[in-house]
């Protein structure tokens, strides 16, 4: 029986690069998608002209699939969607707002569309804008988040159970063991993102790699509840935008003290403190700075051994 | 290979049913421990001789292991140990305080000790306790809960890396794929609690249960951050605590609108909207009330089920 992510994209492993902000460029996802996975550039952190780069640079490193992810609530949506057709990418994955805008857009222009959701209603409204597959994201995920704060563990099977289509599995996966645990939950495929933050082709600085390898359990925090959710690092930022909840700040104080290009400084500039520090729970759990093939090669290896010994588990 | 809970506590399926207060009593716990799982009694909302009651009860009830599960920060603790100790209980499970101090005193009567944690730190403090097992408690899980706020996809891996003992996941599980996913991430059981609160032998309000089965993603959530974090289900008296939050209400303030008897009130005397409904993120999942032995039996087919179905999702 093949794996149903695997034939959608036509790749080997069901296993996909997260599209992240300021670390996933082309070298990470050609990276990825040369080892087997799937690749996504992370188009949220860049202009269109940038992304057009990106993905040039990304088809001239491979000749296997990989996509782009695209944030649908940025003010340039229009210039990032004609760049992906004129590029001739053939996977999209959208985020961050309503699927039942581009979806057809894209669908007749023969690409593969998935949409990342946290929570039951927005998979079907997905699945009703004629999405190819969901990625169902859990509340130990970095970045932005939902606001159920559902975890992996439970949103898989209520997802599993309210689509027919595939569900990509993401948040707290990172290793072979998590993939599979994914998979028994009921997902056909997972997207990771923290551990690739920490591989040699992410374009994060090396200053934001550092950190999240040092990181603790606890260190993460879903923040910024009143305006969007967001899971990041505990530094200088984050007890500044903490205090000001706590003396009840309102969002319209609390965006003045995000202000523009939070996450730029931190995961990009290096600056730990003022800046935005956007990684998940797992953090806890990576020791070094890999390349991205060794990442993927060292998941799928742990999952087949895991998968391997359960043979023996037998309760009954 | 014999599984390690299994064997620590001489029972067939190495599956727990979680000490709650207000719900499991000698009924719910005896009829686990007959259907081969390890039932426990909550001493939590239970005076000395109320939990004398129970445990004599249970004797007669079942000829199978059974446990008690003790909050260590009750102030009738002495009594309880004493009570526990005196009616020959062989395993007891200790939560919310430290077990330094009371795991050598059980041990030397031959008591077999597990204490719940929801972090490593207190993972491995259990363990220079001497505790026999831990319970790593996710973000997901109803009820008291950990300030982390990791979850069980996270935190299981945490803690298998972190303890030589077994151990031992809680959080989110309440389905034969849960119990398999817990086991990829490194578990060696599993203990469930909001399953059984559905039960026909729970102790709850017909009221409460019927809600419970009522609860939709996104309807349970975590509160009280400021004394101790706690697991419930959005209702009148939660939105009280909140708007309280919301205006800066200090600890005395939120533990004066707390008061006394709120989930005694919520849980046992069926006050929806006045009561404490304590309840994991998996109610989202449940939809009928069963026996527990049915409960039990369909979880264990379920997980060998899918256990059977992983022999053919090779990847490599």
């Amino acid at each position: 029986m093949k794996n149903r992510i695997a034939e959608l994209f036509n790749i080997k492993y069901p296993l996909i690069q997260a599209g992240m902000i300021w670390c996933s460029g082309w070298r990470l996802a050609s990276a990825v998608s040369n080892a087997g996975g799937l690749g996504l550039i992370g188009a949220g952190s860049m202009y269109p002209e940038t992304l057009a780069e990106h993905i040039r640079k990304c088809q001239l490193a491979t000749k296997m699939p990989f996509g782009v992810n695209l944030p649908l609530l940025y003010p340039d949506i229009e210039k990032h969607i004609q760049v992906i057709l004129e590029a001739g990418v053939k996977i999209v994955f959208t985020s961050a707002g309503n699927p039942a805008i581009w979806t057809s857009r894209l669908k007749a222009e023969g690409v593969t569309v998935v949409h990342v959701v946290a929570n039951e209603k927005f998979a079907r409204k997905s699945e009703d804008a004629g999405v190819d597959a969901v990625v169902a994201e859990g509340f130990e995920a970095g970045g932005h988040n939902g606001r159920e704060e559902t975890t992996t563990m439970c949103l898989l099977p209520i997802i599993r159970n309210a689509v027919n289509i595939p569900v990509i599995a993401a948040g707290g996966i990172g290793s072979g063991r998590s993939m599979l645990a994914a998979m028994v939950l009921g997902a056909d495929g997972v997207q990771i993102g923290s551990r690739f933050v920490t591989s040699e082709e992410s374009s994060a600085h090396i200053n934001f790699k550092t950190r999240v390898l040092q990181a603790k359990e606890g260190d993460t925090v879903l923040t910024l509840k009143q305006l969007t959710p967001v899971r990041l690092l505990r530094n200088e930022f984050f007890l500044e935008l903490q205090q000001a909840e706590k003396r009840g700040a309102d969002t319209a104080e609390l965006s003045q003290i995000l202000g523009r290009g939070r996450a730029k400084k931190g995961m990009f500039e290096g600056n730990l403190e003022e800046g935005e520090l956007e990684i998940g729970q797992i953090s806890a759990l990576l020791k070094e700075i890999q390349p991205a093939h060794i990442i993927v090669q060292e998941i799928i290896n742990e999952y087949e051994e895991v998968r391997k010994n359960a043979a023996s588990w037998k309760l009954s």
